[in-house]
């Protein structure tokens, strides 16, 4: 679909969504997402052109299906998958990718850092892919110096991210708003830093004393950028790892360069969304995204969850759902899952599947309680479905079908109870949406309540004897 | 342990534990509520008197350990258990009161309808149960009578109420504040009634044509309650079955009869709790909880979810943890869980387990977010044991042991990965939390931005190459 579309882009020093939208242009992307939004193409041009809207859409990933992250398009949902050196391989990833587009996942990162060849894997999922994809080019620009710090160069980063570029990469992770001087501010956490690629960075500049490089390099990053329409996902090193380290002066003092590199991006015409936090107590969520808004000039803004407890492993696809909900209520773009296997281990397809359904919950709750038109129309749909006891209606509207029928058949397998007007819950006998109560029973009494009062009410012959 | 405390209150007119309150009286159940969480034990007796806290300990459920609802207590999680006519039997429920018990439940509701006879199952359950149970006595009204509303009358509902009572008992669903002037407002709703208790009323009521009998023998049935200390959880018979029918005018009528409700029990001085919603967007909770303060004169909140979303079937478990753990933060007391089942079937004892994580984490999460003191204390230890790479420990302090370790094991099964500075997620070189970064780094290059400035620094030699 895009080979046309980016044909006449190639070569020119910026093609980014942004840079065409400033311009004035509505670009087939931007139509795309319009009409997948139901948004008007001026609208989303104009969102992208100020930046509060971006379409990662990199001009070599010829089989995207472009969308929009931005808080005037709905909530999206991110799914991380990606081989470590413990476990997993191509084929695994591949069979990850196809379960996380299946059950609706907006955007893909491939976070492998080894246990298979990075560039091959990479270029697989890009290759298989009709969502974006992002990366964190950090892990392998220290894999390309066989993981010594010491040897790692400037120009090593900057090399990895434009090879991530020609491959097609949507969006890349830069941990740019990290600066030498945010260090000691760390000292007094629990948990430190558990951004893999700001620990790397942090490494960097505590072994060479220099500031970091992603930031210095920053324009140049932009104009490599410019070049493919990659987008910035600024990376948030020092995201709190626990509830006690949650909105502390490290975490703040980053987020402030942040909104400066968003700014200093937009500058190159280049999008950017930033990323946020991580491990948050609720009553922390509201102010975390109004301060990002405040501090990135209201450049999207991508959550990992957050967690609302750390007490939660095997489970912290829930913890963190609760949190994403509320950050997607109060004006997040886009929620990064979590699964079940956080802070245990790498996640198998299984798993991505549960974080995933997880995050569609909580993506959908979010655009539901901010009343994007139209958002409730599926639950709508599924109530009246559920009232009717009309089972099959009822899994199909469901986020995941096969899983809301396999829950109803471990009881009930028999075709016939697909039209039962019960569950094995309550039985045939106890399902309160079974009083066969119609809304003439309704009228009936409301007649005489309102020409007798309730206490003097003359019984109708209902024939309704159950 | 309680035969001692109630021996001498047997026979008295109101053994009601608001009732000693009210006389200045601290209980031996007050004191072990005071131990338990931690408070004054003259704060309890003042809550209790208030008819903020309740202690659901019916003199008959001796072996009961007595536990408080209230806002000035911890927030709590009830499970629901029970036979359908479609699934499960005695030796099955007893299994799910026990995983109940093991993963924290702090009551539990046996919500039995059928399949078992439930004079035994409820008999066996409060003599197995050291937690409160609670029950909701229309069920069995109605089966006393064959599933006839025709032939069910006023003294059915007494009698079933008073033989729970004496059954031991600790707190009943009443569903009294459903009047038959409000069943014409449930016109217009997509899925109508959807409390089963609330389901049999209305049909009651409208083959009668009478007012609804747990509504005017109510001074009876407080009569009843306060001879064994039985609590009312008042049932909301109208409470939203989806999205659509959230916070409308049939919900908020029936809110305003349980508050009148409220505080006739309190006259009595019998305890209670309220009942609420079920299926809320977000952003109408804060309003739910809140309305229900007003309205019931801040007696507990005892909530069921809510759902933020009607489309996840299977998944319901974590669309209603999230609803859970914001009613939680807004002073909700207490949480019912859903189940992965709900709406599709009976829950297993795997459900239960499922269910009742989802819940603790939103307890949880809610002490934390209303700043309890020492809420978040489990946290911190947790995440100490992370940073330090303790992973028995961390598994120790998880809300799921088990869970926990099985899904580390999944992939690094071997003991030595026990005290592995990574797991599978990273693989052993990516692990942000093992940088090796110490305070002495830190300090020492503060040391030098403080004199220097950033720009100005010399390399230390930290022999730290990886």
């Amino acid at each position: 679909m895009r080979n046309s579309w980016v044909a006449s882009r190639k070569g020119k020093t910026n093609v980014s969504q942004m840079h065409f939208a400033r311009k004035g242009e509505i670009t087939e992307e931007m139509r795309y997402v319009a009409k997948r939004e139901n948004l008007p193409e001026s609208l989303v041009m104009e969102e992208v052109a100020r930046g509060r809207m971006i379409i990662p859409a990199n001009i070599n990933h010829i089989n995207l299906e472009p969308m929009a992250i931005g808080i005037a398009s709905t909530c999206k949902v991110n799914a991380n998958i990606g081989a470590s050196p413990n476990a997993s391989d191509i084929s695994e990833e591949l069979k990850k990718l196809d379960l996380a587009v299946k059950y609706g996942a907006d955007t893909l990162m491939d976070l492998s850092t080894g246990g298979v060849n990075l560039d091959e894997v990479r270029t697989e999922i890009i290759n298989a892919s009709p969502i974006p994809i992002g990366t964190v080019p950090v892990y392998q620009a220290l894999e390309s110096v066989h993981g010594s710090i010491s040897r790692l160069n400037e120009d090593d980063f900057l090399h990895i991210i434009e090879k991530h570029c020609q491959q097609g990469v949507d969006y890349q992770t830069i941990h740019a708003g990290l600066l030498i001087e945010h260090l000691p501010k760390v000292k007094g956490r629990i948990t430190g830093i558990v951004s893999r690629g700001g620990g790397i960075l942090a490494q960097w500049m505590l072994y060479h004393y220099k500031q970091n490089p992603l930031f210095t390099r920053f324009d140049d990053i932009c104009e490599i950028f410019k070049r493919y329409d990659c987008t910035f996902s600024l990376g948030d090193s020092l995201r709190p790892g626990c509830l006690h380290d949650a909105s502390d002066e490290a975490q703040l003092a980053e987020l402030k360069t942040l909104g400066e590199l968003t700014r200093r991006a937009w500058k190159h015409d280049v999008q950017v969304m930033v990323e946020g936090p991580g491990h948050v107590p609720m009553d922390q969520i509201e102010f975390n995204v109004r301060k990002q808004m405040e501090e990135c000039s209201e450049a999207p803004f991508y959550v990992l969850g957050p967690l609302v407890t750390d007490i939660s492993p095997g489970y912290d696809h829930i913890s963190s759902a609760i949190g994403a909900a509320m950050a997607g209520w109060y004006g997040t773009a886009m929620l990064c899952y979590v699964t079940p296997k956080e802070h245990l281990g790498l996640p198998n397809p299984e798993d991505v599947r549960e974080g995933l359904i997880a995050y569609k919950i909580a993506a959908h709750a979010a655009d539901v309680a901010r009343h994007r038109s139209g958002a409730r129309d599926r639950d709508d749909e599924l109530s009246k479905a559920r009232k009717e006891f009309d089972w099959n209606k009822q899994f199909e509207l469901s986020l995941d079908p096969e899983k809301a029928k396999q829950y109803h058949d471990e009881t009930l397998p028999e075709e016939i109870f697909k039209k039962a007007e019960f569950c094995s819950m309550c039985g045939p006998n106890h399902c309160p949406m079974n009083t066969k109560i119609t809304d003439e029973d309704l009228d009936q009494l409301n007649d005489q309540i309102q020409s007798k009062g309730a206490a003097e009410l003359t019984p109708v012959k209902l024939n309704k004897e159950n």
